[in-house]
C-alpha cells in the first residue's frame, strides 16, 4: 500500500505539524501541491480548531492531516512550580515582570471526546498522534469517520506497539528530528535512535507503511529515505522559513544562523524533551531540568519571559525549534519546497 | 576524486577498525574482497604492529588502512584513580578479585614517533586517525611516504578543521556509530548529530571526499549513504559477527540478541564516550560517570571484571561495542559481507 493511495495525495510527503509556527496557511499550500499538509492541533480548543478548519477547508479541497497530543498531562504540584519559578527568578527581574502577573496553565491539551467530536464534524482523510495513541473509545471513533491513523514511534518496540493497536501507518522520528521527541514507552532517552539507524529496523520489524521523519531537509534526503526502505517522508525544520509559516521573526533568524548547527533535547520550555536550538536559558539552565515541572505545565512560567524578550528582538528564552539539519530552510514558497521534496520520490 | 581511486580498492566501502575485536585475518578478508580494510593499531606497541603487518601482507597484496589514535593521554590522578576502584569495590568482591593486584596503566597508546616508523617501514596505502590529527610533524611524515590520511568528523565545524589540515577525505562519524565518538574539538556531546543530518551538513561544507559512518548495515543503508553525497561508507558493527572477526563470545551474543537495539555512550571501559550494548555495569552505574579517570585511564580497574565475568560466560563488565544498528550482524565470511556491501553502491 502506497502512501499517496492511503492518503489519495499525489505525493509521499507529509508536512510536520508544527504548533506555534504554522496553522492553515501552511498545511493549505502543501496540499495544494500535492502533499499532505498538517494542521497542528494540540494548543487549540475546540473552537480554535473549527476555526483553522473552516479557514484550511476554503483554501484547499484536497486531504490532509489533523495532528493531536495524546499525553496524560502531569498534575500540577505547587511546590514544582514554585522551585522552576525561583530558578527563573533572576530572568523575571531582569527583564522586570512581575512574578506574580503570571497565569499557570497547560498550554497543550491532549485529545478529548470534544476533539473527537470536531472530527467526526470535518472527516479528515488522516489523523496523526504524537506520544502514543489516545484511548480505544476515541481512537475508534477516528477511525469510525474514515481517517487514517498515524503515530510516531522512536524505537522498535513503540513500532511493534502501534501496528499492534491498528494504525494504517508509523512515522519513524529519529533523533534528528526537531520539536517533541514522539516516544511514550519509555521515558529513558539513551533508548533514541538515529534516523539512519531507527528506520530500517522499524521496517523490517511492522508490515504497515513506515514514514520516516528526523534530517531529511531536500530530495536527497529523500531519496535516502526511500532507500532505506521508508514508504514516504516526514520534513518539519525545513518548512520553518516559508513564507506561509508563523515561525517568529527569532525563531526564522537563528534557524539561518550558524547556530542552528547546535540543537539539543530540552525539557525547559514545556516539561517535556524537545530539539530546540540552543539558546541563553538552555546555555544557562542546562538543556534537561530536573526542576522544569512536568508536561505540559512546566510552559506557563517561561513564556512570559519569552514573550517580553521576543518583543525585545531576541531568541533567549525561546523555543527555537529545529532539527538538526536545518540546511532546507529557505523563504521559498512551501509549494516549491514540496516539489522539491517530491523530486527524491523518483527511484 | 573516487575513493576507489583514493585508496586504489574496487569498492568504496571501508571496514571500520575495531580495537580489541579484530585483526589482520578480518582486514585481509576485507581487501581481499575489494574493500578497504583496516588493522587498528591503537592497542599494539611497535613490535605488535610489525607482527599484525607482516601476517596482513602475508594474506594480501591489496592497499589497506593502518587506524592510530592521536588521543593526548589524561594524567593519572591517584586521587581520581582510588574514587573510580572505590566505586568498583562491591564488583571485585562480588567477582573474588584482589584490588591489590589490578595494574594502573593506558591501554591505547596515541600515535607516536616510534609507530610513525613502522608506517614510513611499511608504507600502508591509508592511514586513519580517530580524535583529531597527531602534531605537524608526525602528520607530514605520515603523508610523505604517500599514505592518503583520513580523520572522523562528528560536527561540520570538526569536518572544516580536518579539511584545513589537509585531510584526503573526512569520515562523517553520525551518532549511531559503534565505539569512541571522534570528537576532538568540542567534547559537548549535545554537539553530536545523527549520520542523515551529519552527513549532508558536511558534504555540502567541505571539498574532500566524505565517507559515512554510522547506522549503515546492508546495501541499502549504503544505497543511501550514497543518496546524502558519501563517496563511500565505513561499517563496523555488522563485520563484528564475522568468523575472521576476534569478536568475543559474549560479544557475539549480545550483538545478535534484541539487547542491541539499546545501546549508549559510556566512558565507563576507557573514559571516553564510546556506544556499547547497555549492560549491567552500564545499568547500575550510569552509561557515564564523573568517577570515571580520564582516557584511555579508566580501562584498567574494569580490565579485571571484564575478563573473570567473561570466563563465567558474561558479558556484564565487558564494552560490548555496537552502533545503533545491528541488524546486519550474521555470521557470514567478511568476503560476503563486503559484496553485499557494494551492491548497494550501484546508481
Amino acid at each position: 500500500m502506497t502512501l499517496q493511495s492511503l492518503f489519495d495525495c499525489q505525493w509521499p510527503i507529509i508536512q510536520a505539524p508544527m504548533a506555534g509556527a504554522q496553522n492553515h496557511r501552511l498545511a493549505a499550500a502543501v496540499c495544494n501541491a500535492g502533499g499532505l499538509g498538517s494542521l497542528p492541533c494540540a494548543m487549540l480548543d475546540a473552537s480554535g480548531l473549527r476555526a483553522e478548519l473552516a479557514a484550511l477547508k476554503a483554501k484547499t479541497a484536497q486531504p490532509f492531516n489533523l495532528n493531536f497530543f495524546c499525553h496524560t498531562p502531569a498534575a500540577a504540584e505547587p511546590q514544582q512550580e514554585d522551585a522552576w519559578r525561583s530558578s527563573l527568578a533572576p530572568y523575571y527581574r531582569e527583564l522586570g515582570i512581575d512574578p506574580a502577573s503570571i497565569s499557570a496553565g497547560a498550554g497543550r491539551q491532549p485529545f478529548s471526546d470534544e476533539l473527537a467530536r470536531v472530527v467526526e464534524e470535518y472527516r479528515p482523510a488522516v489523523v496523526s498522534f504524537h506520544f502514543g495513541l489516545p484511548g480505544a473509545e476515541l481512537l475508534a471513533r477516528v477511525k469510525a469517520c474514515g481517517a487514517k491513523v498515524l503515530s510516531s514511534a522512536t524505537t522498535v518496540e513503540e513500532a511493534l506497539w502501534l501496528e499492534a493497536q491498528g494504525v494504517d501507518a508509523i512515522i519513524a522520528q529519529g533523533l534528528e528530528a526537531g520539536g517533541h521527541r514522539g516516544h511514550f514507552l519509555d521515558l529513558d532517552i539513551s533508548r533514541q535512535l538515529g534516523t539512519f539507524a531507527l528506520l530500517p529496523q522499524i521496517v523490517q520489524a511492522v508490515r504497515v507503511p513506515v514514514i520516516a521523519a528526523g534530517g531529511i531537509a531536500d530530495a536527497s534526503g529523500v531519496r535516502a529515505a526511500m532507500a532505506l526502505g521508508a514508504a514516504g517522508v516526514q520534513v518539519g525544520t525545513a518548512y520553518l522559513c516559508c513564507p506561509e509559516a508563523t515561525t517568529s521573526a527569532v525563531h526564522r533568524a537563528a534557524l539561518t544562523s550558524p547556530e542552528a548547527r547546535h540543537t539539543a533535547l530540552t525539557n525547559l520550555f514545556s516539561g517535556r524533551p524537545a530539539r530546540s536550538i540552543v539558546n541563553r536559558l538552555i546555555r544557562e539552565l542546562g538543556p534537561i531540568s530536573s526542576m522544569a515541572p512536568g508536561f505540559p505545565l512546566a510552559t506557563a512560567a517561561v513564556a512570559p519571559l519569552r514573550s517580553t524578550a521576543e518583543s525585545l528582538g531576541s531568541g533567549d528564552f525561546s523555543p527555537l525549534w529545529a532539527g538538526q539539519n536545518a540546511s532546507g530552510c529557505r523563504n521559498i514558497p512551501a509549494a516549491d519546497l514540496t516539489r522539491e521534496l517530491a523530486s527524491g520520490c523518483a527511484r
